[in-house]
């Protein structure tokens, strides 16, 4: 049998876990809470349990969530989307941007992705035959030049794929990136998909610019999301994509013979809570307060970083203590002295190795805290 | 944007069901109970989003899901497969036959399938690149003739897709089907993708003859179950895939980057749930008396049919009643008469309309009856 995907391995996120709990370290690697939702929360999933909501959800999602989603955006980022045929459930955010990239890559097509990427991005494009094309972002501010990109545009373009708050750098996009972005494609026939996926954690009073509040990019995108990192649910796998009607049809035609429809009665729970805002409302201040605290506890250290813009991600340089390989530093430093991360080579199509570690700091405070500690010792 | 599935328009299953819902007929369409699951599964799903089991599963499942799913398929079927390495927890099985066509077809390939075939596999096909190759059954008795198969294999055939028991026509396979199937494919490089949703829903003391019991056959075979189908459970969308180490390593790297991981609270119940066999022990008898109910119910009326023998289907043809389209048929039973069908032409590519309808007796027994008494009327 000869792979699709042939350089895949197992996801480091999944090697990383299991390092961890193998070796009882602390894991800073996956990128998921070590706290748990609110108990209101799963209570409402169990009220509708209990109520029978155990039968297929429609295809595109319960119209409560669908509603209550587009009224949620509407309100935070002043845009609206039709929730009868602009707003689809998905299972996960993985799901909506493997249907994305299969809605509208043909084989032959070529793909722009910034490297550092989230790992799902290269593979969907493969698994359609398309071709990725690399712009490599570089530390120490991963800025993206627009300059680059349009060079990098040919006229087998036919999407650009950008992820803002940025996994793992904790990067924003700017509202100048938006502009520059839309400049690029407005005349062009290419399509953005866009992974949001960390949209309510946004820090240092700055704000989330999705591509949905260009009006030129709302008309193209794919905006991607995920109420598993919103509401410390990652284990529930749902997520949506927003798209104008035309894409969100397309959309709806992969993603129902992908997984039909996603888990009925989390999607009612979340329905009634996306209608609370301060559960999103508070979220960046929350994890603003997490990643301050983590940076405080390796302020001593010898790792040099500039504090994350938003996500749940810190990158820091280790070039002042070893010139070891990431992957080997993380391993090793996984067994030794019990902290887990994320070397961020396997974010490069190359595996370059710039000496960066990413830590998430979706963890109980008195896990940042002993992290840091140890981590000061090295 | 050009479609890569122009001729899919919304799934007949979300058609009928939405029409149903609307007329307020009673709704026979869609593949799902009107009854609710175990009110002990329910509370097992409570019990561990209580505990917190809330954040990403592993990628391939949980390890008691796993084993438990390992354990009972030894004891059905005197079967073995590693948790480890051969068993994979999906997002519906929808997503294990989506993941098992994209890890063997690439472009060029030849897939057989038999119509009429679930509306998910030719889409599969199609978005990597495959060429579906038909054989068509025929009504009454939809069997296969296996050197219609031998004269469709080509060089170009890279897998078949099997259904047993069988949606919509609820008919199984004989071991005889599975040897000739085996004697076919032995010495060639063909895999089985094998859809056996319906696995314990088997009537008039007939077995279910799984691919995997056949030696050959289990060599080559992904197997594809669903948890929804046998607990009652649709919405909660947990499906999985059962095949050798060599095939599971390529359905995982695809698995891994189409949804990554399944609902995590869920799995842990039914991992405690697989432990008790009757709960899937008795679901023959169960919808046997489901079958029967409704078979009786419609005895009288000018429908014929021979009885489902597995699935929770029964196909009725209505040729002494109407020459009407069978989709025409299905719509206006709904409007007029509501009861809510399946037009069985939806499960041909070339829409084949032989008169009959199928109806889903996985239904309440008021449903069926009364169900059964308007359509004597007809
Ligand atoms: C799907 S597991 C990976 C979680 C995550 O987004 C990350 O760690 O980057
Ligand atoms: C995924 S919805 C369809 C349910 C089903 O299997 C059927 O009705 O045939």
């Amino acid at each position: 049998i000869s792979s699709k995907l042939p350089y895949a391995g197992t996801t480091i996120f999944t090697v990383m876990s299991k390092l961890a709990t193998d070796e009882e370290a602390l894991n800073l690697s996956q990128g998921f809470p070590s706290f748990d939702c609110s108990p209101l929360l799963t209570e409402r999933v169990n009220h509708y349990m209990k109520k029978g909501f155990n039968q297929y959800a429609p295809m595109s999602g319960i119209p409560p969530l669908r509603e209550s989603l587009a009224e949620k955006t509407e309100k935070v980022y002043g845009i609206s989307y039709d929730p009868e045929t602009e707003v689809t459930i998905t299972s996960g955010a993985t799901e909506a941007i493997f249907c994305a990239v299969t809605a509208v890559v043909h084989p032959g097509d070529e793909v722009i992705i910034f490297e550092p990427a989230y790992d799902s991005y290269v593979p969907a494009i493969d698994l359609n035959g398309g071709t990725p094309v690399y712009i490599t972002l570089a530390a120490p501010d991963f800025k993206i030049n627009w300059e680059e990109v349009k060079t990098a545009i040919s006229s087998k373009t036919k999407a650009i794929i950008v992820n803002t708050p940025h996994n793992p750098v904790g990067n924003i996009f700017t509202r100048e990136d938006l502009d520059a972005l839309a400049a690029l494609i407005r005349d062009k026939e290419i399509f953005v998909i866009s992974d949001e996926v960390y949209e309510h954690i946004v820090f240092d009073g700055e704000i989330h610019h999705s591509m949905m509040t260009h009006p030129v990019l709302r008309e193209r995108s794919f905006v991607c999301g995920s109420f598993g990192k919103t509401y410390h649910t990652t284990g529930w796998k749902i997520g949506y994509c927003l798209a104008p009607k035309v894409l969100s049809e397309e959309f709806r035609r992969i993603h129902q013979y992908i997984t039909f429809s996603t888990v009925t009665p989390m999607q009612y729970a979340l329905a009634d809570f996306l209608k609370i805002p301060s559960h999103y409302e508070e979220l960046s201040r929350f994890y603003q307060d997490k990643r301050d605290k983590f940076n405080q506890a390796i302020q001593a250290s010898r790792f040099k970083f500039t504090p994350s813009k938003g996500s749940f991600f810190q990158i820091v340089s280790y070039k002042e203590i070893t010139d070891e390989y990431d992957y080997d530093l993380a391993v090793r430093l996984t067994k030794e002295i019990k902290v887990a991360s994320i070397p961020v080579s396997v974010f490069y199509n190359d595996k370059i190795d710039d000496k960066l570690l990413r830590f998430c700091f979706a963890k109980d405070d008195e896990i940042l805290e002993r992290a840091g500690e140890i981590l000061c010792r090295l």
